[in-house]
């Protein structure tokens, strides 16, 4: 942590910066638990955001919330192999409960499969209970070493999807289908745009026929793993005993996937948007969208801006734009200013005597530059600004996303990406792990997802990147979060 | 359990009768968690809908929601006295992580003072950061021995609000605003009417310096503790040291509060409102609000009613009424009824060839009763009824709560009221600890309150309903949930 108020360039340390910008947005705070942080006010109201636009998308295509316990008896984990191989070394767990040592322990949730699986055996009766499309906002713990804010955090929170399905197709189905609406949120929300594919076998879920991932590039070039949908095959529905009667009349285990985002999200964000005067939020984000600083020196002035700013507001809550009025006492417009600047509120409209002298208010973008509106432009002006900001962010992360984005590089070019400025490479994977696995001891890259058809190059790589034996299928590689 | 679709009738066995509406309408599921339940979706949707209803009015009021850790170091619990002693024997202890054992063990929370308290201390400095108003819709887990589907449960999900206030009057003014608010939301929401008031200090909460309660009576004449809210005194700020520098330059710990409701309200909903016949849901509460259910034998009546059907469930929908179509086949109108009746749907619209004709639907209330509706009349008529409805449920729910209230009663009334039909018992009470003691042993009753002055019996009893002393308060007393 650095002092108040000073934010270490991005390009001093990146990884200071995000700190400080935390810390000066006041999003987050490190707790006295080992691991776990707290979220801030202003860092849980743009979850609550995230929230509120992903369950209307959630509920919009047929799934429905629950609630599953946190705590799971140990012996549950073991049921599917590979998923206990890849979480039990990460979990709590509960050994002692009202003051007695408990017979079997309790683990707490680091995903929730088993317990659900537990649960479908119990309500899957026949093909008519299908599908079943379940989602549920939790908290979740995974023991981590090393943590940091937002993105790697001992206690998250998170939404996981959990659906059953009488086919394997449908299952397939409904897997893309979230990769598609998660893409549409990351985009249209967060302004993050997002490369798809899927993960090679020593990258998936543990417990998954295939995981599909969406990947992000942060500003110091690095990937960002921002959600993942998982088609899990017949595995947890063997394990737990999950069957359905047919429409035929047979019997058989239903087919089912799985599939997360969590405040991970909110560290995506900060480090695609955020600036060296701190945080960036897209407007579709924003707590506050709009923060309206009314500038005086005398009383008469105060009152008339007052007056003015506070009529300002209600205008614009009535065309639905998230607005707050800075009326502190005894603190400069320009010390404002910084302050919701590094919190990054989108839109700041000032107004003085003058401006309301020429009825209009001053209007600054987060993102720089300053246009006068006139006060009776104000319900179309401000919701158009904001839009076009949102706009803006998008094409800017893009454009740097693909001004990073290397193809048809050499496993030179490829090691001095790695080295240097980072970024996702593009090539060809002849497929085996061992291989993957050089890579990675050697440049510290992992292979991201092998993209969807749309992202693929257009001259499909016909040798592997590395070992130059032919190419399975093309991959993306980058350092990753 | 009884077997599918049989609903034990509440006078036979008024606790059967709960478990059986809460499987019947698909509200809950016990889990294989030793005390934990599941919250299926028609269970989590009345939650969801609370949590909207509720979350607003905090907003509204000024409190912004937050997130605090999960896991609680042991010690942390210690550091106020009384708290410890309430909550460290229902704790659920963490002793593993990462696969090591831990050096200080961590609690799950009980409730989240002692952590949020420390954070305070960090982001507390003067007066001008308060009030610091904060709430955390969390889980909680508290180790319970008897468990009951919502209404205790070893992990529980509630919202925590916890304050903190420059002066006593500032935190004793929020904890009785909170109170307004719960009151407001019980009744206007779930047309449940409580009695308000303060706890004896036997029941008040470990570690508050006074807490206020809302009790509302159920159906078995049982009161349920619905809410409470907590002025704390100093106690917490001086156990984790929340000093703040005072306007006129001193140094004072903050005064605070606490408050939370919990799932155990959906508990309070089924029992105030619920019938032989299942489940009755407030509309205000009701994930489905109307349910539509065409009739028709012939396909040419098919595809007529269906499409009125739609036609009718868009109209509803516009005008902002939550509705169902069901659509089922090979299922007869009346095992529909039966199914929707028991979900507690309030309104179902039958549209058959006959209504078509006649330009109607045949409305009927789930609390009885059956109404022709023209057409043309839906966008009026339904929201009015739903409307109707919710205060029909709260008039008939306060109706039987004054008719199970007893005032100016002797020892011997009281001790019959209690052996036999229960109810909310006022009278004097001496103040004595020993003396409540006594009652509880005798008859099973705890003080639900003292109550608030609106509440309290014209004429002030003068002496103690049990022991004849003078009384030095009002009592309310109940057998309790």
């Amino acid at each position: 942590m650095t002092a108040k108020n000073a934010i270490t360039p991005r390009e001093r340390d990146f990884s200071a910066w995000y700190n400080d910008v935390i810390m000066q947005a006041e999003l987050a705070d490190y707790s006295p638990v080992r691991g776990c942080m707290v979220i801030r006010p202003r860092g849980f109201g743009i979850w609550e955001l995230m929230q509120q636009a992903l369950d209307g998308m959630f509920k919009e295509t047929g799934h429905r919330n629950a609630y599953f316990p946190l705590l799971i008896p140990e012996g549950f984990l073991a049921k599917e192999a590979d998923h206990v191989e890849g979480f039990a070394p990460e979990t709590a767990v509960v050994t002692r409960g009202g003051g007695k040592e408990l017979e079997e322990p309790l683990v707490i949730r680091p995903t929730s499969e088993t317990i659900i699986y537990a649960m479908f055996g119990k309500w899957i009766q026949s093909y008519r209970d299908l599908p079943m499309l379940i989602n549920q906002w939790a908290n979740v713990v995974r023991w981590e070493m090393r943590t940091r804010l937002f993105l790697r955090t001992t206690e998250f929170l998170w939404q996981e999807g959990h659906t059953a399905h009488a086919t394997d197709a449908e299952a397939e189905e409904e897997a893309r289908l979230i990769v598609r609406l998660y893409r549409r949120f990351m985009e249209e929300w967060m302004a993050m745009p997002v490369l798809t594919g899927v993960k090679t076998d020593s990258e998936k879920f543990a417990g998954a026929l295939r995981t599909y991932a969406l990947e992000a590039l942060m500003q110091d070039q690095r990937a960002l793993q921002a959600g993942t949908s998982h088609h899990l095959g017949q595995n947890f529905a063997q394990a737990f005993d999950v069957r359905f009667q047919t429409a035929d009349g047979g019997l058989d285990h239903v087919w089912s996937t799985s599939w997360g985002v969590s405040t991970r999200l909110v560290g995506g964000l900060i480090m695609t948007h955020g600036d060296d005067r701190g945080l960036v939020t897209p407007p579709r984000l924003a707590v506050t969208q709009v923060v309206v600083v009314p500038i005086w020196r005398s009383d008469e002035e105060r009152t008339a801006v007052l007056a003015a700013a506070d009529t300002t507001a209600g205008r614009l809550r009535r065309v639905d734009c998230r607005v707050e009025v800075d009326t502190r006492e005894g603190m400069k417009p320009g010390a404002k200013y910084y302050e919701w600047e590094a919190r990054g509120v989108p839109l700041r409209l000032e107004i003085g005597p003058r401006d309301l002298a020429a009825d209009q208010v001053m209007m600054a973008r987060r993102t720089g530059g300053k246009t006068r509106v006139a006060l009776s432009d104000l319900e179309t002006a401000i919701p158009s600004a904001l839009e076009e900001l949102q706009a803006t962010l998008l094409a800017a992360a893009r454009e740097r996303q693909e001004a990073h984005t290397h193809r048809g590089v050499t496993r030179d070019d490829f090691v001095s990406v790695m080295e240097g400025p980072g970024g996702f490479v593009f090539g060809g994977f002849c497929g085996s792990e061992a291989c993957e696995q050089a890579v990675k001891e050697a440049t510290r890259a992992t292979i991201r997802v092998l993209p969807d058809e749309e992202f693929r190059s257009e001259t499909t790589p016909t040798s592997c990147l590395w070992c130059g034996e032919a190419s399975a299928a093309e991959a993306v590689w980058a350092r990753a979060y």
